[in-house]
């Protein structure tokens, strides 16, 4: 017999996980099915390995920095082995929790890749053979995974995607990063701190492309001042591996001959696919868009009672932002929180590391892209004596103003992002210049560094 | 003739420095008079340079805590004499930059001690020879100094107090540090990253005496596991300079004999003091409580046309508490804001270093002691990824509750004042567990574990 699941969710990835638990919490039969490994891509692939590799090394970017002021001397060295050990350990703990969790609230958990048998029901193609599930609503969160382009396809011998460059044994002596974006700066801001000499090569005139422009020179200046080769507006032919090497051929101008540049190991990291295509969904009237993202309506559903939430919907590829719209669904699910569409609030997007950079809400770029006229506010952070204390003083803060309302957030420097949930708070609920100046904030903090954004004159975009 | 002023401030710390800014910008005839430095206790003796010194020595720590993870070594070495002389200049240049902003403002800057002449004006004994300046508003602004108890004066030699100690040329190997709050607790983390065998000793039986009691037994056993020495409970019956070492003697109980205690050096770190004496404040009515401080009623006026701000009227020891009254005080002068008494908001208060307590809006222990119920809600830093990245996991975040809204946020462990301004926002807003579970934190920080707290289920406190 078939079991008849109030929810099945297709992925157990941040947006799925979570999902499933609130939904089982709440009452709701539930089912998860995942085709790989609990906590998805931002577990296993992504986000917590490469913050395990930043933290675990954010001792040498502070020595490096007393060190260039002269005040403190020495060496810290990582063992990258044990390192990659630290991890692997705690992405199982991690993976063991979660599964305990499920089990805890009831939730079935299914192995296997699911697909749709037809409107109402799922086939999960385990390794114990293939098991068919019945749901009343169906959540499809499966995700994305490194995209590949032709002449760019990791062959997994020097030329990584996301994945295999944090499964590596030792970090190479040199690494060239295909892909400016904040996956390929965080990865290669780990692989600096352990030794690597980066080369990044880019296809757009700057690094960290959709970002506001001040932040994309902030960080090319620091790259470069960390020794950095940066390569832009170039076009990649290939990257292969040859012998020992990575090799990339590319293309400078119209008339160049294709200029190499070799390394130790390549990583490609030229932006994410979502995980769309072999589950069915057409059959459920379900459309796809783009690069095969779910389309959702304004209540994220791709069809009636099918939900889509995280990456494979394409809206912001972000793990909170899964969680979030899973939280929206679950609720929507169960009656509570009203009729209401969707809302993100504003999405905090940080690029990990040393600097760091947060960006919330409206950038300047943007509103004027739209062919709107905002005015923006800075703070600089060597004016904020935290930032001296850390050595670190390159950066800013910049605030976006709309009516005289607090409508977005950027910033680049050291530690940034621990302004992102302030900043947060502050664009949802739409601050004035006033507001800002009768609240107390922590002295002395690096968050002050908002506050004075807040509090500097405001000037044209 | 005696040149008069719309307001004169007696005192140039972080309250009467802010106010007289604003004051001036806001075109209000203005003067500032300082016996001492710019910048006060905080930007000299204080936040500042204890601030500078835990920033240059944060690697010290990470790289510790890697070391005890086994991911990684070295040794990071500070060099005390730069340190000092960064911190010197520093302060210096600070200094510099706020006199400039007075002098650009047209504020001006009397240097000297300032006492009431009569009742609107003030006699400023200068090195210069005194002069006499009148006031239509008087803001008394002058900070505190550190306390002292028979027995437990610092004689400067072996025996300091935080000026002292914040001025060595060469930190200690050992240090008895007098005071178990927050001010000898920052100083005493910087001295032990330093290198200096630590051991505190209060009267109190719990170290970081004012906060929840959950902190202080995390707290004790974070510098336990430190290897620092906690006499508490004990009553010291002297420090003072004995050859070469600062030797404390205590009484541990009524019949014992006198125990002894030796370092190389000893900071008396038991409080502050207002700053409250020879103004003449008596002559216009101004009353004097508790230990000396300047009495204010709801609006912070001590008398008509006199306002206090900062640690002198003994609300708040904090900078920016003074920064926030002294906002507060030139809006009413100039009319804005309404009539509305007084309003702190809450008020955050952090323990910088690692660990660090971070403290926002009621705590647990305060309501139960006022006789009211609260509940409260944990989550545990071990459970946060960024806190595993970190090998620094010990600690928590808690949070109060009344009727279903968030009243307060307590935290100890590593980075969490990173969460002071969105507490304190989340506290002043009154959010309930809903509004945090629709709320998009970003992922992965350790900001979610005030999420994570936010939706943990509640008990009684």
């Amino acid at each position: 017999m078939t079991t008849q699941y109030d929810l099945v969710v297709l992925g157990g990835g941040p947006g799925g996980f979570d999902a499933a638990v609130e939904a089982a919490a709440a009452g709701l039969k539930t089912a998860l099915v995942e085709a790989a490994e609990l906590g998805g891509t931002c577990l296993n692939r992504g986000c917590i390995p490469t913050k395990l590799w930043l933290g675990a090394t954010s001792a040498i970017e502070e020595l490096a920095a007393q060190s260039k002021a002269r005040v403190a001397s020495g060496e810290v060295r990582v063992d990258f082995a044990a390192l990659q050990a630290k991890k692997d350990r705690h992405v199982a703990a991690t993976r063991k929790a979660m599964a305990a969790r499920l089990a805890q609230l009831g939730v079935d958990l299914h192995a296997g890749r699911g697909r749709l048998a037809d409107s109402a029901s799922i086939e999960v193609a385990g390794t114990d053979g293939t098991r068919t599930i019945g749901f009343k609503n169906l959540l499809v969160a499966t995700g994305s995974r490194p995209a590949c382009f032709p002449g760019l396809t990791p062959d997994g011998v020097r030329v990584l995607d996301s994945t295999g460059f944090l499964a590596l044994p030792a970090m190479p002596q040199s690494l060239i990063v295909v892909g400016g974006g904040f996956i390929g700066l965080e990865m290669a801001q780990a692989a600096h701190r352990l030794g690597a000499k980066i080369t990044i090569v880019d296809a757009l005139p700057r690094i960290a492309g959709p970002e506001d422009r001040e932040v994309s020179r902030a960080l090319e200046a620091a790259f470069r001042r960390m020794g950095w080769e940066l390569r832009l507006g170039v076009q990649v032919t290939s990257v292969t591996t040859q012998g020992d090497s990575a090799v990339l051929t590319m293309q400078t101008s119209a008339e160049s001959a294709g200029e190499e540049l070799a390394a130790e190991c390549a990583l490609v990291a030229v932006g994410r696919r979502p995980n769309s295509a072999d589950l069915g969904l057409e059959s459920l009237g379900v459309e796809l868009s783009g690069p095969g993202s779910v389309r959702t309506n304004e209540y994220l559903e791709a069809a009636p009672g099918v939900y889509a939430v995280g990456d494979v919907n394409g809206r912001t590829l972000l793990a909170h932002a899964a969680s979030h719209q899973a939280h929206y669904v679950v609720q929507r699910l169960l009656g509570k929180g009203g009729k209401a569409p969707y809302d993100s609030g504003p999405v905090p997007s940080i690029l990990y590391g040393n600097p760091e950079v947060l960006r919330v809400g409206l950038m300047a770029d943007e509103a004027k892209a739209g062919g709107e006229s905002v005015l923006v506010s800075r703070a600089q952070l060597i004016q904020n004596p935290i930032a001296q204390a850390h050595a670190a003083t390159q950066g800013f803060v910049k605030c976006v103003w709309r009516q005289g309302r607090l409508v977005g957030v950027t910033a680049v420097g050291a530690d940034v992002s621990r302004m992102a949930v302030s900043a947060a708070l502050l664009v949802r609920a739409g601050w004035t210049r006033e507001d800002a100046a009768g609240f107390m904030f922590p002295h002395p903090t690096l968050d002050e560094s908002l506050k004075a954004a807040m509090l500097a004159d405001k000037e044209a975009a």
